[in-house]
């Protein structure tokens, strides 16, 4: 692999520059995508103009540069989060239709929940999560189901380290967070009033694949106290997620 | 840019690594991947070995690889495919609850449609597309809607060069599709019977933004004399996304 002199390869620049990206940003500056990326300038330029010429970023007549649709499409058409994603759709759709409030569907990456879709009303409330955007763990409906499955190594190095409190009612001790996913497990899902917005509250529920916990379902809807009847239809819809990906649609031609 | 000795960049061998991968492929073995991309398996092994550090790719017990989860997370989170479907979904999925059929968003990519999304029902009809997938451009109800409002030169090119017959419907005579297009203007939408399978029609109709087309919805539909009574939904639906565009929905407060 051709390294640069501090023993960097122009991949991993490559790289570093299409992730300094941050959710919800479209046209950013070359200027500000070298500074983030810790390139210089006429390094980030170079790496651009190649991205460009394949498509992976496209340029603005002032010369800012966006993420390219062929990087979406590379990244899209093949990936394991496509099928995930198909599968989870027809009942996300039901959810929402009932709950009229955000519903998506997360996963566990790293020590984050990663949210791969997010159906939305346009009178919703609050939401801190977009598609591609993450949450932390132990402060999110979908971030606890997660946990709650998670390894017990994992779990335990989660419950030991620093955890952020979003608001006085986020979960930040130790018995009161082994409390909440001893009940995931037992309940097989979890209500979440005011854990990371005073006015919001979470459900979220787990969905399975071969015994294992792939993602999970959540609404997120106005904190009060009708809103944990919503409880049933999250632990239903996610439980029709698990049986289409145990079992995927047939009878439909694609090419 | 370090370049090999053919002066290929070792960026660009990445870029073609990434884009081996088919619609609906999940793993593949390094091998295929190494002859897919005209790359040495010695080249391909050294290309993803790096890619799978960043999460790019990812390895599975049986060495062979797949798209990283921190692909699509970089690709989807500020591209701007994700504002297109987020300003689209709700009216997608409305069309899709009444037509009960494959309801699709596509965009122009060079000389095809490339399909950002599709919501399906499990008993639809057949259907050639898929998310990040492609079709051609004067088959397809939304190829056809795209190329109606695309300059004039681009649709010269297409109208003069080869067209694929993929049925007896399938329009391919140069007079035929001018008609096509004209009507396409003129009626705001198109119904396309049996151009791409001889069992299923397409309607399409063009999404506005700053009048400029953007992009089509489409509906996929068993073939019958009932199936055209779908255009005014199917317009209905495009007219709303291009109002969603041009005006934004306020008071979602996102992090």
């Amino acid at each position: 692999m051709a390294r640069t002199q501090n023993g960097e390869s122009v991949l991993t620049r490559a790289v570093r520059l299409i992730e300094a990206f941050e959710p919800g940003e479209e046209w950013l500056s070359v200027s500000v995508l070298a500074r983030r990326s810790g390139l210089h300038v006429a390094t980030a330029s170079r790496l651009i103009s190649e991205l460009t010429t394949h498509g992976w970023l496209e340029r603005n007549s002032d010369r800012s540069v966006r993420l390219g649709l062929r990087l979406w499409e590379a990244a899209a058409r093949a990936s394991s989060t496509l099928s995930l994603r198909e599968a989870a759709m027809p009942p996300l759709e039901a959810l929402q239709a009932q709950v009229r409030q955000h519903t998506q569907l997360g996963v566990l990456d790293g020590e984050e929940v990663l949210f791969l879709e997010r159906l939305s009303a346009p009178d919703a409330v609050v939401n801190f999560t977009r598609i591609a955007g993450r949450l932390s763990l132990h402060a999110s409906s979908s971030g606890l189901v997660l946990l709650a499955h998670a390894p017990p190594a994992f779990q335990e190095s989660v419950i030991s380290s620093h955890r952020e409190r979003f608001t006085t009612d986020t979960p930040v001790q130790e018995s009161h967070l082994r409390e909440i996913l001893a009940n995931i497990r037992r309940r097989g899902s979890v209500y979440c009033p005011g854990y990371l917005h005073p006015e919001a509250a979470g459900i979220a529920a787990p969905v399975f694949q071969d015994d294992t916990v792939r993602a999970a379902v959540s609404v997120v809807l106005p904190r009060s106290e009708r809103a944990q009847q919503w409880e049933p239809a999250v632990r239903m819809a996610a439980s029709l997620i698990s049986r289409r990906l145990s079992a995927p649609p047939n009878g439909v031609i694609n090419q």
